[in-house]
């Protein structure tokens, strides 16, 4: 069911379309679904794929453009007039059609909407298009059922009908009343059950999820995820129905925030994948390389000011990697955990509690690891009874200390609005790198008295 | 619409329910939804989380039992009967009764089984158990409408009827012939605009995604994204319909997928969250801690076998924390795309062709952050000049080789058939710390001769 795709698929579409064989082009591209002639297409050259484009339906066409990588989708559009772009979007919904429309210039923008051809359709993009992207109303559609209260059932079953040519999927039908407030809901189950004499308001539901048009989307999917819906409605501030948000967009949101959050804990900022340019991809990863070698700088200084150590104890320069490392993970891994309860609202209770747990847990796991230490000292590395008890409590401090930083800094950057998720990844490792040599040879320095 | 969990309110709950106010705690849980009153409970003491489960109705209990964290349902469910737990599983999906019916013990569940009432529901939910949990017949639930091709549109609606009743959401409706075998589908909008009089083979639609039972559900989720679907049919071997894979369990594997990718990238193994235990949580974080201290055993034996360099080149030890950091930093930035890459079905192409991107990319990157450390060494840490240019040759090359080991494990071990998210962090920081020390002193062996 699935079109698997390969060098081989692809080289034989190639030749498909070098030789003009159009017609059989169209008879195998007829049983392949859009979202895998979207993925064809983002292999092909571009004027492959506008040949493709071109030949196909534009029902077919308005949903490949959905699935097409940004910079394909950019590519095909710039070699359509706004009056094929125009015939693209009547095809697809409302909130995809934003979501296409909002990637052209001002200009091009313009021209698109006044060459729209169903009146209520075009009024309903611009509607959406002065919402922000990562809020409800960047998200919602405003394809929906309603139905008066005060309708009959049969009144109802009559209007449906005439909504649900314009709605591909019907998630739910929404009852409102005159002013358009939202009142409650109806389950189509609902509606096939019961007779058709009955009143819309004896039989909705009065209990309806909905959100406000403002609120973010990641505050959006998490409703949506924790109540099990696959559809919200979306209200203004004084209730009125404004339109609504299906389970597939909030699952983009949710794929995306997970991706982002992934991608800054391994210190990759912006959106990037494996197939990107090398120049996106070096301005996605250079700037927290610059900022590990500026923590680097400062390690090479705090190091450096410990150099009096180096006639008698030049051994604990060679423990630097150890005790840097074990202070980049500890602090990642205190991070990741903070980061993911925030991101899953399961971090209650105070800081201080917070903190004071973490405090037992890294003294606990420091302890264990001072012993491992010791005993590698001893019988892997050879090193002297005194080192290795001078590493060891070093160690045990500078895990407790890498583990508070990874704790609190996010808490911290969260409290402040920021991404937390930011804390994870470089940032972390290398300010604890600089902390941990600190701290490791001011201990040091105490316990031998150098 | 949303409960806000707070202190406060946790507090006043526990006092309803010390000063047995039974009808006044009603009263306000009646407001608040199943999945907010799971949160509650699992803030509770578990006396007064079994009090509140014990005076709800068992079709709201059933639903709490869901939403519940895992350690807070084995309390509630050790407490009830096999009959009382059987006469929650009545109340439940089949799936979600699955799910909650293997956390038992193999005599309980047995016990559980022979209890419920439903024969049907039991038998289903017998079917579903012998199905491993990560496949598509471990997510799937037997609640589906199904109707057979060689009837009328009539006969459909009223069989429909009946079998909505034991289905909570309508998605799509199967239609299947005399063996069973799924043939198409029918969307629930086309039969409310077709006319009760045609046939179902005249107006079903015969394309129809589905999955394999076998098939693993981070496949099932990856297809149910791709291909927008809300509902997906799982069909045997022979093409006979078992039951359909709902959109929110597959978002819940989305969700657990990209959480166990982001612990393993932070050196967390087993899926653990910042209220876990302190024994849990160690469990979770010291394997990865200890690996990178033998890791660390041998940077120090590494870095002491250049020894000999210390005499006349010290400055050379202040280097390696900033030689480790930029080589773990580049690593995990490398793995971190292509684990991306690979859950996403994105890396397409030959290896040797993405290993050499991977080198024209960091051998890019690298040349800019040499410059900048050339200059940092100058202006910032004064050091001398062929001190700057070693390091700086030093660091291209380690930039080079960590990159290329970021992008070749994760590689290999999905290849193998290992998780490649186990590649990212520790595992990666710690090998590259290794080499990038080995080929830092090696470079500067060649270059100052020591």
């Amino acid at each position: 069911m699935e079109f698997k795709i390969s060098k081989e698929s692809i080289q034989e579409i190639e030749n498909l379309i070098s030789e003009g064989r159009e017609q059989e082009l169209l008879d195998q591209l007829k049983e392949i679904h859009y979202a895998d002639i979207a993925e064809i297409m983002n292999e092909l050259s571009q004027e492959s794929a506008s040949y493709i484009f071109n030949i196909l339906d534009s029902e077919v066409t308005s949903e490949i453009l959905l699935e097409l990588d940004e910079e394909v989708r950019e590519k095909i559009l710039s070699n359509l007039s706004a009056k094929e772009i125009a015939e693209e979007l009547d095809e697809l919904d409302t909130d995809d059609a934003v979501d296409i429309i909002s990637e052209l210039s001002a200009d091009k923008k313009q021209e698109v909407i006044s060459e729209l051809e169903d009146l209520e359709h075009a009024k309903d993009i611009v509607d959406l298009l002065r919402y922000d992207e990562d809020t409800a109303g960047g998200l919602m559609g405003k394809e929906l059922v309603s139905v008066n209260e005060n309708w009959s059932v049969l009144t109802c079953v009559k209007e449906m009908r005439k909504q649900a040519e314009h709605v591909s999927r019907v998630h739910s039908i929404y009852v409102v009343d005159d002013e358009n407030r939202l009142k409650g809901r109806l389950s189509l189950k609902d509606l096939l059950t019961t007779s058709t004499t009955s009143h819309i308001s004896d039989v909705y539901i009065p209990k309806v999820d909905s959100v406000n048009v403002n609120t973010k989307d990641v505050e959006v999917a998490r409703i949506m995820q924790k109540y099990d819906l696959e559809a919200i409605p979306v209200v203004d501030e004084m209730g009125r129905l404004l339109g609504r948000i299906t389970i597939d967009d909030v699952l983009d949101v949710i794929k995306e925030e997970a991706d982002k959050d992934y991608q800054l804990a391994a210190g990759i900022s912006q959106d990037v994948e494996a197939n990107d340019s090398i120049l996106v991809l070096t301005r996605a990863r250079i700037p927290w390389l610059i900022l590990a070698m500026i923590g680097g700088f400062v390690a090479v200084n705090v190091t450096r000011s410990f150099e009096g150590a180096m006639e008698k104890f030049r051994i604990l320069f060679f423990f630097t990697p150890l005790i840097a490392a074990m202070a980049g993970n500890v602090g990642v891994q205190s991070s990741a955990i903070i980061v993911q309860g925030l991101a899953n609202n399961t971090i209650t209770g105070s800081i201080w509690r917070r903190l004071l747990k973490e405090v037992t847990l890294s003294l606990f796991n420091g302890f264990l690891l001072a012993i491992l230490l010791m005993l590698g000292s001893h019988f892997l590395l050879n090193v002297d009874y005194i080192i290795g008890i001078t590493v060891s409590i070093a160690l045990i401090s500078v895990i407790v200390i890498a583990s508070l930083i990874g704790t609190f800094v996010p808490i911290l950057l969260n409290k402040y609005g920021i991404d937390p998720a930011l804390a994870t990844g470089p940032f972390i490792t290398t300010s604890n790198d600089i902390f941990g040599i600190l701290i490791y040879f001011s201990i040091a320095k105490v316990i031998l008295g150098f």
